[in-house]
């Protein structure tokens, strides 16, 4: 890479890790009022918005419908992103949130309070919405973004990040707090500042997480893969199974918490014809294990890949199982610790799955689809992580925080807690 | 590398993932039991550890006197981990913990709880101790650790670690949760796997810190420097400034926590002669500034490496400078983001210094070397991490979990809170 752009980009993340600190110590009302000058400017400069993005989308002839159909906004999208800038500024402050205070010992006091991170950067494919939104959520916690979008939403971002710097500024924020990052080159030397930037949130494809978590030491907030699985064990429900697998089959199958394996108990077989005549009937293909072919011969014989695929796709993987041990040792070998479920009416089965089962969420008689920041009622969702470090499933603010110890003292000495009479701590919570 | 012993490396993190399994889903009584038998049995083995630890001693001729003491055991030493191992018994659970418990609609209850994170590598140095603490942290925890420690100390590691297991093995539990790892190809291996290893803690020196944060994508726990300061203020109280500074600098200077410069505002040159004073009386090397050297000429002139430098040593560089913020200035521009003292009776100048400082620890009229888990409380420490990820500032068991989210329902469907008469999500936190 060339030495001097990587200084010139090196220098922007530094003006960006001033801001954040700058941004820390501001009162919530600037930042909420950055948001809100934000919302108010997307919504004066819209034509040149809906202009720009119209040059992006001439240009951008060769994407597939559902790409298009991200890249282009329209009146009604723009109002959405005005309307939740305005539901971000209208959430609860999340700095300074006290998480630990405790009396040390007589006039030394110690609180956990929480801070932003300091600077992210924010890599999406050509989706100008997740500019905005993140942006928002960045600035709500005290965080600078170093944001990078897909060529081909460039002019539309260029205004995007414009509009937002200009929201900052206009509430004596500074406007390096969010910074658009150019070409490909900029995204090589992101990847590279292990130094300078704490968080990497990837917005996009599998292929584009992967894609950075291969190429960086920053911890990357996401995932790569969502392969969900739902247990039909012996004692399911027919009439819960028959609604829960079809809702998380179908509701929506792009998402990363639709289904893909179905297993079954060996004498569920019963509620799995029910099952496997409804998704049928909606569309599904179905692919058995040989097992599950030799009860419903009308399933497509499943390959050892099919228990590794996520499909995206109206596609079911069918696979039975002897025992609840060997349903969640089928999960822990093949699945991807986003979200699984088990559907029983046995109390002592459900418990053991929810209590042995390794993944981010577990669920007992719900459809996996319910894995999002917005269903658990975060108000936000910054990405879903199936890492174990930092944060796990559905990430909403919190996601972006990190938190700092405060010690108010009256001159305390270690040296007084040690040696021959040493003073005792209190440790009391407050 | 050799693939055959990579394979065979990474064959053992897989064991280790489901000994770690097994771990999360037992009671506590089954853990704190190994740890219990773990103490047991070391005390019954004491012979044959002190022999191991006396034959490692003797072929470990060249290390440094401070090296060879951290080495070598007693009975006095194996006395205090034996007592370590109970005491880590004796603290409560960490697993289970509730973090969330809400109501999304009736019937549907989602529940945070913790989790081990899973795999722990640790790298250390020659120092049997740290083996059997992070060992017992790690079983506590519910987490499987893979163990590498300095060649130096392999024999008494290798019974201590089979010790471990017994202690397992005794208590029912997997004893492969903990495994020892030989050789530098066997490190090689452990920052390469990525995917099957989700912490590396490492404990030694800020070199060995600083080689494993370079060659590894797995989130590292540690800091590599701690390059503390102290700010003396306009209204510092000279008393407790003399008593403060001394015990930064002068109660353990090898400490990461030790203060290496301190700031003195231009009014506070009273203080500083104070201060000064008595830190040469005390053997401390002072290095000023040209306006420190120009009030108290005997001082050495700083250079600008002094800036930079972590002495461990009683070396102090001192800084004069016209305001609270070039002194916080400095902070951000030479600290580590470890631990930051201000010295002042202003509460406005204290308050200021503590919202604005970006460090896991901002003290305010208090020794930096409270920067501590056992001082904060924690009852462990697993390290002090400066990274602003998963966990910052000392760190105690806490550091060792993940969460999942549980969520318990009647067959709800994500189809029936969308579409034209949606339902409305209760989000009432229980």
């Amino acid at each position: 890479m060339n030495v001097q752009w990587d200084q010139q980009i090196r220098a922007r993340a530094r003006q960006a890790r001033s801001a954040s600190r700058l941004l820390a110590a501001s009162p919530a009302g600037g930042r909420n009022q950055a948001l809100g000058r934000t919302a108010e400017l997307l919504l004066e400069r819209a034509g040149a918005v809906l202009q720009a993005n119209a040059e992006d989308c001439a240009r951008a002839a060769d994407l597939s419908p559902a790409a298009a159909s991200r890249l282009k906004l329209d009146p009604v999208k723009l109002g959405e992103m005005a309307r939740g800038l305005t539901a971000v500024a209208a959430l609860a402050d999340p700095l300074g949130r006290v998480r630990l205070h405790r009396l040390l010992d007589d006039d030394l006091e110690l609180t956990q309070v929480t801070c932003p991170l300091g600077v992210l950067g924010v890599v999406f494919e050509a989706r100008p919405d997740a500019l905005v939104q993140i942006g928002s959520l960045a600035i709500k916690s005290g965080n600078a973004a170093l944001l990078k979008g897909g060529r081909e939403a460039a002019r539309t971002n260029e205004l995007l990040a414009e509009i937002l710097r200009q929201g900052l500024a206009g509430a004596g924020l500074p406007e390096d707090a969010i910074q658009l990052l150019g070409g490909r080159e900029d995204v090589e030397a992101l990847l590279a500042m292990d130094d300078l930037v704490d968080l990497l949130i990837p917005r996009g494809s599998s292929a584009l997480v992967r894609h950075i978590q291969a190429h960086t030491r920053i911890p990357v907030l996401g995932h790569a893969e969502g392969i969900c699985h739902i247990y039909l064990d012996a004692r399911a429900d027919p009439a819960k199974a028959v609604a829960v697998v079809r809702d998380a089959k179908l509701q929506y199958p792009a998402a990363c918490n639709a289904v893909e394996t179905l297993l079954v108990h060996r004498d569920a077989d019963g509620v799995l014809a029910l099952v496997a005549e409804d998704l049928r009937a909606g569309g599904v293909e179905l692919r058995g294990c040989p097992r599950a072919c030799g009860l419903l011969p009308w399933m497509l014989p499943a390959t050892e890949a099919d228990w590794d695929t996520e499909y995206g796709e109206p596609i079911l993987s069918v696979r039975i199982v002897d025992s609840l041990d060997q349903a969640i040792a089928h999960i822990h070998a093949h699945g991807s610790g986003h979200t699984e479920a088990i559907l029983t009416e046995d109390p002592e089965a459900a418990e053991r799955f929810l209590a042995e089962v390794d993944a981010a969420g577990v669920y007992h008689n719900a459809s996996t689809r319910f894995a999002d920041g917005y269903r658990y009622g975060f108000g936000a969702e910054v990405g879903i992580s199936t890492s174990r470090i930092h944060a796990r499933g559905p990430v909403g603010l919190d996601g972006l925080l990190s938190s700092k110890y405060l010690l108010r003292g009256a001159g305390h000495r270690v040296a007084d807690y040690t040696g021959a009479e040493p003073r005792s701590f209190l440790h009391r919570d407050l």
